[in-house]
């Protein structure tokens, strides 16, 4: 029998000393329990290290992070990820530490470079399989892109691995979970080995890593499952390569999944960059109640504090949802009005604006007015301030540059509105926690009189189907007409897509969670003559 | 004789249809003058696309062009680059347009992938030589990264050409031209081939393309060189394979170069994206003082507006200075106090901060409520509003998020302070256009009493060489104090670049003028655990 240990860790980029402690400690902690340990793709770096890979002293330390780990690799096998330069080239290596050295260097052959993934600015692929033999039984290696073709699989079957280790950095989507596992269990079917998958958790800028190791047989069954967007080690025993039936955590429902990716990926920014508490702005509205709810979730009530600042436009009844909310999450909360300082803007500059019509520049003056209010809070206080933007108005540029787009993080960010109610009800299933009424009101920005979001924009259903196929599918409008949306909104929003590229270039990062996001996953240029037609 | 023209075009990236405008307009001017015409890398496109070349309507609309350029291409050759899908796989190409048909395609076989390129993101390598014959005289096909590397070089001369046309899209950095044409040079004359290197003029985004297209002969002597920063058609004739010697642009000066790139991508920036003014805030300080005169360069004094914000911190000399400069370059100037303003938050947020000390909150209060008033003209008005600061307070954050940093372009965003200053100098050799006493002053934020820039920072001569190092070399902090800076200033400079990435990755994108920039040339983590030791 031989036991392998998923090693689904949280790490921090960058904190190599660090992360070759957690490796180290992990392998303290079960020598004697488990014969191998898989750690996630570039354990030592964390994932994605991005331009920190062309320090050279980034090399040093992992050299000098993988001699104290190989001494710790006495009486147990270790699998580690980390780059390594060798003969001038850098490579995405999985390092098989057994006996106090290293053993075996595999080198990732499939190099992603789409979506959010740069691995070609910094590494050269890999062309052999690596294969160990352990208790008679043939282990093969292999890094996250590697195990969605065949090719990789096909050498290291050919090699005669039985039971393939696989060491993954793969960010979550809405789906991930089943897709993956789907596609494991079809490859280990198809090449006849059992696959270790071994992911990485926990949050890093805008991605955020769900865990959700797991093993498959030969036959692509799932044999252990563990559980998402927590960390630990679980262990799975093999008879010669077959594996043993191990724990199976539930899948979650796609609300869950997605909320707690919003909780994790909110705990962990604001943590790994050094803060502990939260502030943002409450308006009464569908947005800033569900951020409040990730961040009460990710943090505890006592780490957040909340701001209502109503304006002359602001209506009775978001005052006191905000406040019914913030006595149902327990959090501080307290009220102050932007009227004066907006007054102030607005006598200042009366002389400029002589003659001229009210027009947005006065809503965009009472948005910044919150924005300075929640970062002299958050400059004061030491809080991060959370923007409440979601998705469908970060697309079409429905909020306001260093307005409510101030901060430095946005849960929400890749969030479509019409998700936003569907996690806000969701949330309220064991008690109501955002107010019913809060749910139910049309949407408002409450800049101006009586204002809907509907004077402005499309029905939320239509804006965030059309942004469904011209932003994550990059359908032209054409084909989206064609698939039945109306021409005359289909190329306002595709233009109002295209036109606002500038504010979300400005806009703080938040957790990716659809399948294409703002931000490195969708690198379009501001200036830009693609026309609609 | 065979006359080659160099299209030194400056194109509209994602304007497919009006940039093959441009090349047909252009080979009709030419028919009868020239018999070759050389475009830019990604002619169609303009350069860079980024994920515009994902859209399935690029492709189309490149087909499209291709059919009119092709249909023009009677009496006259045109080399054109495009982005081409063949059999599944997207390619570079470098079309050859003859006689009514694209005759041959050259893939390109060298795809940047580091500094500010992605071109593995979208494009898969080629492997063959292209030449063909006209007048005799054997031709070849090169795009851009090709001619930095032997192996197209040699691949292109050993199938017999005598003449490589290279079309580029080089984006400008301190001292490329002189790079470029050595290494052309050398290579030229190392596999006995003339070069016809023709590059991409104008701003996009981030980059400036400097143009500067030039001819070598096989011997590695420069034989016509185009002018900087302007966009038309030069020809060379060559006799058999041997350029005879045209016009030769002088090179310009360290400072004027740069400067020359500041002012092309200004103008590009703000025309291409549908404006046509500007406003800046104008301290009395030196970075608002070329800020200015970049823009009254790039777009004419009337369409230039300015605004002091003068509050109790704000010494007369500054408001003195300010006016002496808006009527020198003959702007609209207008000076509005940010005091009202500041005393209503101040009172807003009195009961909040109760007992706490006075800090940072308070001076960046003053600098949003700046931040506010120009953002309120830029949105009445309809002016993009240009940002003052520079590479040195970008790297070390000494600028306040949604106050000075608010603003649609950065023109100085990778303009080191030292390098400011010998701007200002430079710009003023022909009459004084920023005032003496603006350079001489020690520089100073204003935002509490008689504050001054070294009481924060380091010396500017000192943070720039160490910010040298470190960001532009990715030197190590061990290795920057051994070339002799002292190790406690070295630390806190490292330190202070690394946690203000938060804030860079808000800030509104400048011209690339270094070897690197902030933006796609430096990809940091926010968070971010290396150490600096």
């Amino acid at each position: 029998m031989t036991t392998v240990a998923l090693a689904q860790l949280n790490l921090l980029v960058g904190d190599i000393a660090a992360n070759a402690r957690q490796v180290i400690d992990c392998a303290a902690r079960l020598k004697g329990q488990a014969d191998i340990i898989v750690f996630p793709e570039l354990t030592l770096t964390g994932y994605p290290p991005e331009d920190l890979l062309l320090r050279p002293a980034c090399d040093e330390r992992v050299a000098a992070a993988l001699r104290d780990i190989a001494a710790a690799a006495r009486g147990i096998t270790l699998v580690v990820g980390y780059p390594a330069m060798r003969d001038g080239v850098r490579y995405n290596v999985a390092g098989l530490l057994r006996d106090g050295v290293v053993e075996l260097e595999y080198r990732k052959m499939r190099l992603p470079n789409y979506s959010v993934f740069d691995e070609r600015r910094y590494f050269e692929p890999g062309a052999h399989a690596v294969v160990f033999e352990q208790n008679g039984v043939t282990f093969g290696l292999t890094v996250c892109e590697d195990i969605w073709f065949d090719q990789p699989v096909q050498r290291a079957a050919a090699a005669g691995a039985q039971v393939l280790l696989n060491l993954n950095a793969s960010p979550f989507h809405q789906g991930k979970v089943r897709e993956r596992e789907a596609m494991v269990g079809d490859r280990a079917r198809r090449f006849g080995v059992s696959v270790v998958y071994v992911n990485l958790v926990g949050g890093q800028d805008e991605l955020v890593f769900d865990g959700g190791s797991f093993v498959v047989d030969d036959h692509g069954v799932i044999k252990h499952r563990a559980p998402v967007f927590a960390s630990g080690e679980t262990l799975v025993s093999f008879d010669g390569a077959q594996p043993r039936a191990g724990s199976i955590a539930a899948l979650l429902g796609a609300e869950e999944e997605v909320y707690r990716a919003l909780v994790c990926g909110t705990h962990d920014y604001v943590y790994k960059n050094g803060f502990s508490s939260v502030v943002l702005g409450l308006s009464g509205g569908i947005d800033s109640a569900l951020t409040l709810a990730i961040a009460v979730d990710a943090l505890g009530a006592e780490s957040v504090e909340v701001v209502s600042m109503p304006s002359r436009y602001t209506a009775d009844i978001s005052n006191l949802d905000a406040l019914a909310q913030a006595r149902a999450q327990d959090v501080k909360h307290q009220s102050i009005s932007i009227e004066p300082a907006f007054d102030a803007f607005l006598a200042m500059l009366a002389p400029t604006f002589a003659g001229a019509d009210v027009d947005i520049t006065e809503e965009n003056i009472q948005a910044r007015c919150r924005g300075i209010v929640l970062m002299a809070i958050s400059n004061k206080r030491g809080h991060m301030l959370l923007t409440t933007g979601n998705k469908s108005e970060m697309s079409v540029g429905y909020a306001t540059l260093y307005g409510d787009m101030a901060g430095g993080f946005a849960p929400l960010k890749d969030v479509p509105k019409t998700l936003v109610y569907r996690l806000a009800r969701w949330r309220n299933r064991d008690g109501e926690i955002i107010p019913q009424r809060v749910i139910d009101r049309p949407p408002s920005a409450e800049l101006r009189p009586d204002q809907k979001d509907s004077d402005s924009l499309p029905d939320y259903d239509l804006l965030d189907a059309v942004l469904a196929l011209y932003v994550e599918q990059d359908k032209a409008v054409d084909d989206i007409v064609a698939a039945g949306y109306p021409r005359a909104e289909v190329e306002r929003i595709a233009r109002l897509v295209d036109r606002n590229e500038y504010k979300r270039r400005q806009a703080p990062p938040g957790v990716k969670i659809t399948r294409r996001a703002y931000g490195r996953d969708r690198r379009y240029p501001i200036v830009n003559g693609f026309r609609l037609n």
